[in-house]
């Protein structure tokens, strides 16, 4: 395609309609912007809707309001993350049809009906207090076209809840698993299953656990294989992952 | 199938056929046998020839050639890692077929031909030095039966070559980045392609190097989404999760 | 037991008072729902009234009350860790019994009346600023149904006033040391004893202390042998693992 | 027992049969003495055989000879701990009767044999790697007068392993657990039991496993109540924890 | 210029002019208080109106406000950093020609109008929540008299927009790359530039980014040779930096 | 002194004026007690109005005036540490000859004028925001009883100021230099002078500062030998260590 | 020039001399290698016999040997680094002219003379150990070119050597300091000049200097503005980063 | 003095028997050279045979000779720390009254007899493992006049040795505390005595010892006041922190 461009400007060349400067001038930087069209393309081509994305931290009032606007004028949905209630409000007025997901602090401008993959998403959390980022990634997966599925409190101090749940296991393509405090999850549920395990250590805990800086060694030293680790609540990143993943398997269900 | 197992036995207790003590024995432990068991079947049913993989690394000539031994007995393929050129020697006297690949210092067996998958697996690294390790994720994946390709000495200092191959980026499924020193390559990569990048950091560089820390942070705390991070010089767990995702593809591709 | 279950369902299928369908459903998930299961009868066998225990820190007042309200439908006695005064004043109206323990912040109803053990735990604390620590620990072992002692202010700065209490480290079946600062403490009580001593960092200090990770590895690194370290500020959990030395104890005393 | 030999004197003194000066000098320093007898005295009343026991790591042979010879001459069995190969072959020439315990390079001299508990302890194990520490607190334990069991190889990848070995969980007075890597292992196991669980962090991994640290961290933070910690690879430690418990245990049994 | 001051008071004393004593008296401090004079002059005759600097956090109103005064007496520039708009607001106060930055915290006041440098610095930075550090070292650099320029937003997931700005990288003789998360950004401007590339790490990011500290370790640990780093957000040492260079450059294009 | 009291006991007993068993408890713990008293009449010796300490971060208002309290019912001096405003409005109430030191956060009530002694402690600080911790160490050395110089604003950077008042560093007995960012005060001024040297790291910084840890690890790896290092803004350990050296000499000095 | 290339070829486009698809396959990847080739001719416009660089840690001799066989088939200067006498010994025999600098390890291959800038680049270090990073950038200033003066031995322990050498201080255009232990150097040369100081904290020193963190450190939070840091041990990359400052004030001299 | 100097010259300008150019080059860097010179003036003044010192680690035998060589041709004692048996021998063929401390490392070649201080320096140590440390300093302490005692293997856990060993630590000027592991026995010692404490953590350990990173945590958070704590390991450091206070006592004694 970006070849194709480059031969309409060389038949015009050949045949004199246009300036061989003109032509020299709008060659020169062209690769460097198709690097940056291809990705947006490739979206594209397999997901219509797919979501602008703010992250909302360290950003004022104003500035996420100016961003939103700018990107309402697009056709295309809009995630923001760790969104406060009061950036909620704000969007509300400009967008009415933003809903705000309270736990991960995240609101969801649909403006264009994502049709759910096939394959799913699983979701595992360890405690409680690991919902938000559970969630994060949860809200993440769904605005990006995924099939999600949640099983939330199954800690490795209960391992019962987690056995009696295997199924849920079985069903999903793709499993993410967030845990704080010792974050072993990870490696139980690695040894359990043989597919794709995404792994999101959580601040949740105290002390010794030097917010979050714990559970991630225990993921990335995992005698569990194939984890991939994200970053401490990184809850959007993981689901990103997922979501790439999802939709390579939803590809290759389609294409064959 | 478990639950099938568990009917076959009370078909035989209703029938007669088995003692009430004897079949409560059999059922009692049969579920957690069935966790251990579930996975080596799903192993199976996709993959005939999955490997047997050793960990040599700290074990001693004699208790690595016993295990090896006993692998010998099944039909599997046998991958072992972090294995000393010493180490395939003495293997190598009790299965000739063993090939020594030096770089990644790995031994495969290969009992059972592997048919390999159509998408692909590509290995990226930066410097010449990671080069090990990135050889350890190809072979590995190989093993595990997946199609790889190399796209090897691209690191950012010079963005051209990376940029220069394109193509290379484009063709594959899933993409495995190897980078020591400061591990930017997963950034980079992560921001040219919308594909699970799974990033490796090696333990190449020196001073607050940290024997990789600092690859390793780099790489959870990059800018481009959806990068899952291993351990440092983990070549073969970004090869074991990169097949996991790859296999899940290429079931959808067949399954439809 | 969970064997006599298994071969009460199998005499029903036997006598065809159950169908095999059924009876390989409720067989399927029996162990897992075991595995839980199992802890909580341990618990109910020795010690009636043991109590359920809610951490309250990142909870929202509404999230406390609601399980507290949950928990109160059973007759256990219920323990809440971290707990700011509000909560209690929250807690007080839905469980007027309910007792609050201003230093170590917790919340303790006493629906059933625990009977104290023989033995004894000492908690043994070095500075004024550990109290709360030392409170947490004592409040936590006495919930569990211990005898507990105290011995506060005896910091290895002013050795003679834990030399002057010998009697009271004589007299106990286990020991906790809570400490801050550089955490000495519990190396001086493990060379003076030889019972077991559970170690609780405190995050008292500053500078170089980084909050409570010079006690940690103090205790950690103890030349004195026996010795049990447990998160930073962890009170709770010292008690917990002091308790169950105890209840062995007990055990052992009352089985013979 | 001290004061009795205050008294004994003071009668002396009372009856003319002893100086003034003399009866002050030995009065003066007596409590301090008394510190280090009493411990050892503490240990003789239940325990005859209790060994002596020298950590050998960066002691020369030369010093290990002298201080073994020197233990010699008193009846107490002798423990040795990280103790290469050519120590036990130096200390065999004054000691035949020394045996030597590869694995854990210990080496254990018994000159009065052990009455074992009654009560037991369970050292678990994960990966493989991990028996040398493992075997360290067996070793250990036993020479200290324990009934020991092992449970090797059930780490949590592979968590049907554990769960097919509850009885063994449930057959013993306190757990020692044995892990490196990420070492979930021991919330696992503190999820499954309500005894005493003793957790032992081994340095086996790479990367950001840090030496152990990763595991340390692990079971400091683990979200299973009621487990104590000890060093990185200090079988010794844990075991002698393990070993004032049982003993404890066992004393409250006889004693009732 | 030194020596000539002190041939100075030598040729008075030889004419007599001058007491030994006095002269010894004057002689005795004379290389310290060159030591610091020096420095200054050295300031002065490249550059008339160079400012003076205030480092504002951690001081009070009134302190600063004392400064200031201090400082208005003589005729330089006042540049203040980290200053909050109370601060600001004060200042003008007696100084109404002061002029507030409001994204670095700055505030300037120019007495004297400095003649820009020929030769540019470029400030570079990655995501938008850089800027207010870029910002500063944008500020200091111009309020030290250099020609400053932007190229903000270029961060490496979205490598295009940084290649296709090539002409900016290529205008200016020195480069200042301002970048938090992994902080890659210096890595590929050094693998683009042959010129001295200045490397501020930015605190922005969570988690494993550490308060900036994963940025700075890939600054350090860079590819790309040539890169000096400064502390973190330090976008005022960043800048200092730069003008050293950037005004001794100037220098050889005026003295040739 | 100790043996004396033993002996009158002794001699009671001796002379049937006291009971054998009232005697033996009595004796029994002397030693221990002793320990404390040792030192406090070591100090009495000495120093008449030696004074009592409290630290107050991190207790109540209520607590401080208790213990203050308590203390005003000796004759002793009293010197409070890390006290807000509140808390000297409060102690003022019940000692109103208390003295308020606002930069170090100090409370002074001088019951006994201190007669100050012969030699000197010089207190050296780098930039103005360490200060306070300064001031911290020279309050405290004066409510000692020693006689403090102060040099202050003498930062590396500007190396005459501090080469300017070589005199005063030539005059004093023991000097303690206070610094943060770099800390590198410590090694010039132990280069310059023979004589002991305490160094006090300060947390003035930020960024790679980490809270003091930077100018903390410059002081122990000092070039110049003879620094001895006290915890991060620790100006009363910094000040006690002095105070045990000048009292030391000046012992000596009246002792010949 | 890169658009020159375009013109050509569009221009045999527009003459029909080139076909339309091979023209468009020869501009497609053009800019991308352009990028590459950008930076060499920088280099070569200025400086002829621009040396090409080897690192030669963790590569073998014999791959050493192919790649210096491989670059000698170029006219360039070959610099190596970290290469031990062996690696000389086998460069020597395959290029004679080489010559070897024992105490940085490195070796240099002159193929073409170099001529040196008029300006000067001055290596300062502070202690003998730090003698040999302090050579490696000298080595590789001289061999880009530059003029290089050595000032070592000066460390701020004996601040009178560093004070005795002023000169050395002014004559220079840029200034790399070389420090190990506290690292406190570039702090007192930084407030000494006014000129680019490059900072290289080196590994010298033990126990708490963790292989050089403390120096660098130490260099980040200099309280002198202005200074550069790179990575520990790091001569070469202080010395590239010299290099590029000094070649743009010669740049700068000659061009006006 | 130094005034002197300068009034010496200029008497001699006023006389004219001096150039005003000679005098104005002789007095510009004097003050530079006094600095250097009026540390060790003020050694010699009290210290005859003042020893010069080598610190072997990481230096050539070739170099250390040379070092040597050099210093043999003053009348000075000579010291060399962390030197190798193999250091001694060639030094020994030099120096034939060289006399090597084996445990220490340390050379000592007393070329004039020392007179010992009257007051005394105390080392007290923890365990076998710190001997080396503890002799290096009792070795430098000697080797700069001091009298110094011994008291080891008094640890923390065995606290009656240390209890039984008071006269000592009250007979001493200054202490010395080596101790690895946790290091408490710094805290335990601070707490009996009011003088001096130096503290010298260790590498004694192993695990989350760090390398003596707990002790010196330990050391520099001691909640006993009064403890300057040196880098891990450095027994000369302590020795000559504690040499400077005791001379600094002496001199006291002698000149009243």
């Amino acid at each position: 395609m970006n070849k194709e461009d480059i031969r309409v400007i060389l038949e015009k060349v050949k045949k004199g309609e246009l300036e061989v400067d003109a032509a020299a001038s709008s060659l020169k930087d062209l690769p460097f912007k198709d690097l940056g069209f291809a990705k947006v393309d490739n979206h594209r081509s397999l997901r219509n809707g797919f979501p602008e994305v703010i992250y909302c931290e360290g950003k004022s009032l104003a500035e996420i309001e100016g961003i939103v606007k700018e990107m309402l004028k697009h056709e295309n949905n809009i995630l923001a993350s760790r969104a406060e209630k009061e950036v909620y409000q704000r969007i509300k007025e400009i967008a009415p049809e933003a809903v705000y997901h309270e736990r991960p602090k995240m609101i969801f401008i649909e403006k264009q009906k994502l049709k759910k993959t096939k394959s799913k998403i699983l979701v595992v959390s360890g405690g409680t207090s690991d919902i938000p980022v559970a969630e994060e990634a949860v809200v993440t997966a769904e605005a990006l076209g995924n099939s999600v599925e949640r099983l939330y409190d199954v800690g490795v101090a209960g391992i019962h809840r987690l056995l009696g749940n295997l199924d849920k296991l079985n069903d999903a393509e793709v499993i993410i698993t967030v845990a704080g405090m010792e974050g072993a999850l990870a490696s139980v549920v690695g040894g359990l299953v043989d597919k794709p395990v995404i792994a999101v250590p959580t601040s949740v805990g105290y002390g010794a656990n030097f917010g979050g800086v714990s559970a991630l060694l225990t993921m990335l030293n995992s005698c569990a294989s194939g984890i991939g680790v994200v970053n401490i609540d990184n809850g959007f990143g993981a689901a990103y992952l997922a979501s790439t993943i999802n939709l390579q398997i939803e590809k290759a269900r389609k294409e064959g």
